[in-house]
């Protein structure tokens, strides 16, 4: 092997691709592997919200690095374009967080008043005032937050915006290359073994997704996270019927652009398995036509499924091995990978350039992991 | 235009096939012409059942050529085989109609007594029968009709299989041509205007499905039909769930090879359009999930529809054109477009050989529509 | 019918689509009919190059409106994007027109002349300066005209934005119904007849491309069109191979994002067939491959053939119909409909509104027609 | 985990599932484990050729099998049938293997001379007589080898029929698991670790085709097998233009059901890419066209790639690991996977029985690999 890389990402999801991006931008030469394609998985089935308020009720790093990820997204979109010739999709119309009880109305409104105190942009809507921004809703309904600043994204093309970008700016992509296992010393690694033959490298950063387990455990870094399985559907209306997209306790509905809706996610815990069933699909559906009637007369597109990496207590791990040293990991972003690639990309990019990282970065440090490592 | 045909067919549906192939045996030179592809329409979307007796009440023509239809579809398979290579995979597993209510029962047991009248087969399974059938059943369930003959044929094979055996057997078969309108003098039509030239023939058979309407229009034939839509879905399961075809008073449940259900069909009257709605969908699923719950756990394969022709009194539309005498017309099968397939195709050879048809066919005729004839 | 339209558009391609958008901007109530899906022949199938001044050898009203339309783009991209949503993904790098012999060059160095005579940008590469410009390419090479203007743009998703931006306005958009004729009295129409029933209407368009010659017809105006087969097929290269539209004399490579090249296109006339044949494939594959020799190790994505309609003497039909009032046709774009799209849309509108069109657009007239019509 | 297997197959390819079936019919409680979908891989990608005779130059163990395997065929189409209700399209209508010059003449006439020998059917045809039975022939040619036994299945549903037989007959087969590192002692295995868990079984079979090499490096064998990728397409023709296979020294051509022909197949060593590049396509294009002219006017369907494992002497791995006494192996088959997958399950079958296997098979034993084996 006559090549060496600065930076050799296993994975080619978002977050991989996200790195190879600000690694690539940064100087560095960067080599990625992806076992199948580029955003074959849970990169490609997700809907692409940016929610970084949504599903917050606590102060704490996940919402510190939600949002500096969210606000990245407007000049990104640019960028990616003119690197990649890819637009991205993004659309900042604002999420609305349904109460269909006073219970959760309550619930809500607690959630509203911390994020207000912390300076974020949200405001309660009542029923009235609900309907009036989006008239075809229906249901149960008391009330919902809105949330002017969430949006969303398409995540297929922003993971190939990434990918191309990236090797625009003299990365190597490669598809259908599998890491088998790493050639490491006591403290290192320098190489990985692939089925295409052995790649050495610099630095090394694990971005696989639910499939991360098995490379960690090589690794001697046995993580708890598992795979939980999210089912979506699409559908084409004939006119718009939301502008927001909406999020209710047991679905979410995306409005894309061209008439679509995307609805999502049921979560199905401990498979690998991308089959979407009938029970999954069915009670989607009729959740999704509670909260909008309307989408009963809309023509089903496609329906498909993603495997999403949890980690237990739902924080991604993001940092560096805690023995070999040159080792980085970017995984367990569970239902958040698309919001946080942008973080993700550059905090692996400032961590391999020896920068300092923000000091919350602490929460998503692999040294959580209570298990006892073995060498 | 050099050549002239024996007959040419408008249509390449099922019966449009069906018919090329028992022409060309009988050693017509047939050329059959199709707007789009071969079972592009209703008879790919079947299920490809063959209810002979599931839904007749009454004793009467429809029935008999329904029954003399489905006893030739054993030596067919053979012949399909040998001309084409497909197997139309024939099933005759026999047929449930299930009685989810005492009232349904009366019902079924008054269609069966008149069935077994006639000598048909058929007998009626408490609910323990029913189940001891088929274990996998649930939901209300009082007994069922046992069919035993009945079964079914993938449709879009048996299409295919039916326009390929006549290819090789000489026939011309023209995908992406649109009959525009007909030459003709008084009493007989000598050519047809197509997107692609004129082409000039001895007989001409309409066979266009939901889309026969206009063309009969153009040959001053005003009749009563209209499109029914249809939407149906398939999942793979992973062991065999049923053995006999399901049919209840909202859906029916196909068991078709390598452990595949296909499941149907709604019916929107008054459309064309080839969209599957989320109600549509979802209705089936819930519908299904009642009949056989085990289905909630199958995996989703994909779902669609079919537009199938309505004639206003449920008979076909089967003979020849009241003024027209060279002019014969095969549309208006419903929902039986697959099962009446092969008596539809023998019958038009029949009528272009100027052999005798059955009397019971002139409940078909043409000449039942009230209208008065324009020439 | 209570409902009566302002205009009734028989075609849902993207000249159909454009001037719904038009029409509808203009404050026209607008019913659009399209026999399948919006976008579902030839303006899926174009490649979207916006080749104003490729193919252009004498000064003309072609020439004219092709400019003009092409300099609509910029503005539009922003228009439709706020009202659909959709990304018409409009690039603007320029396009090679290259010479593979000394003749070849003679003769675009006479085409350059006479634009820049006009004002066009437009100048002369010799072989080493295209080399600079695009490494890759090879082949017999001798020079090439730069054509720093013309463009490309996604033409699905621009007759979609089309579409979506009509309805968004207030215009209604139905698939999958079919215009049979036409209701008429001496010199106007009043209604079309429909497979889903009767629309009456005050103004009448038929853009309905290849299509267009029997609906046109129906309304005793046959026009000389044909239509001619296109086949294409587009690849994913690993690392941008080029940068402008690359155009020989016997296919053309546009540069997509995301690392897509569109190869085109085989011109077979008389046939409505959407196959693709390996004869067509293959000769565009090795033509291809002699223009840009590194496209040999490009991944293949798809193929697919589209139906263009040719007038005989190339320049569309725009204009009134020469007796009924109240119709106006825009058909025969051939292989320049995307360019068009928009001054076709944009005079439509003004027709209907009555307005004064240039002079230039009497060459697209209908009354060009020698053939006497019937009444 | 309470329940232990019988045997546990690591491999859903077409030998997994032979496997499967034949254990499930001897009585095994079978678990078979596949990482993606059943025949998501090289058994899916496969013309499906039964060629035992067409490339065998000499007496040996392989062209043993391969016509013990063959002749296995037409009574597994029946069983397979019957178990699972997938016909696996067998066509047993020969093979031409063309000389396009005297060399290869001479060549294959010593092939022959061999098999006649050996008592096997084949015959030398000259040109005229070749042309003679099959007309459509073009390009250089002298003669041809007929095979009259060699014929062909229809692969992908080969491997479910299998698969669903198996299930049916009591296994479980379970898609999207898989199987990360094995649990064993020093001289046996005892359990799988996987995505979804541990199970342990009695005896283990390695069948993952190109992907075993590293499942076997788990378990100390390092075989020196790599992946071939082979590119395909298939097109429709109008009317059959073959009805035996041909086989020329740079691509076959197989006549499948309804006028299908599939094309085939490049060899990029090296590689688990499953892109299929243009110069891969358009050069097998252009010899099919060499051998069959008609071919250019055919209907382009799609094109594929498949991962063939190839083991470097040709011969398959087909016996017990040396040290670990309950592993079984059966991959690297490269070219004759669907050929040998009935015996391959059958001797598989048998050495679980603990059964003698024939002489020959220790042809494919593991004990062939000349490094040293690690415990």
């Amino acid at each position: 092997m006559s090549t060496s890389y600065d930076v050799i990402i296993v994975g080619g999801g978002v977050n991989g691709c996200a790195s190879a991006y600000y690694l690539s931008k940064s100087g560095k030469k960067v080599l990625l592997l992806e076992r199948e394609r580029i955003a074959a998985k849970a990169s490609s089935a997700a809907a692409g919200m940016l929610g970084a308020q949504v599903e917050v009720t606590e102060e704490g790093p996940l919402f510190e690095i939600a949002k500096e990820s969210r606000a990245m997204f407007p000049s990104l979109q640019s960028e990616l374009k003119e690197f990649s010739g890819i637009d991205i999709e993004l659309v900042q119309k604002g999420m609305l967080k349904i109460a269909r009880t006073e219970k959760e109305a309550q619930h809500l409104k607690q959630m509203l008043e911390f994020q207000q105190r912390l300076g974020e942009k949200a405001s309660w809507l009542d029923k009235e005032a609900v309907l009036k921004r989006e008239p075809a809703l229906g249901g149960e309904l008391v009330g919902a937050m809105d949330i002017p600043m969430d949006g969303h994204v398409n995540p297929e093309k922003l993971t190939h915006a990434f990918a191309k970008a990236a090797t625009n700016l003299g990365a190597v992509v490669k598809e259908y290359v599998e890491v088998y296992s790493f050639q490491r010393d006591k403290d290192s690694v320098f190489a990985v073994e692939t089925s295409e033959g052995t790649y050495s490298g610099a630095s090394f950063l694990v971005a696989a997704g639910a499939w991360s387990k098995r490379l960690l455990a090589e690794l001697a870094l046995p993580i708890p996270a598992y795979p939980v399985k999210g089912e979506c559907f699409s559908v084409i209306t004939e006119r718009p019927l939301i502008t927001s997209t909406i999020f209710t306790d047991s679905c979410y509905i995306v409005p894309k652009s061209g008439n679509r809706l995307v609805v999502g996610a049921t979560m199905v815990p401990h498979t690998f398995s991308e089959h979407v069933t009938i029970g999954g699909l069915s009670s989607l559906m009729s959740e999704a036509t509670k909260a909008l009637p309307a989408i009963a007369t809309a023509n089903f597109e496609r329906s498909w499924a993603g495997i999403r990496p949890q980690t237990g207590d739902e924080l991604p791990f993001l940092g560096g091995h805690p023995i070999l040293k040159n080792v980085l990991i970017a995984t367990g972003h569970y239902r958040n990978g698309i919001l946080l690639a942008p973080i993700t990309g550059k905090l692996v990019a400032d961590m391999v350039d020896g920068l300092r990282i923000p000091i919350y970065m602490s929460a998503f440090s692999l040294n959580r992991l209570k298990e006892p490592l073995k060498r």
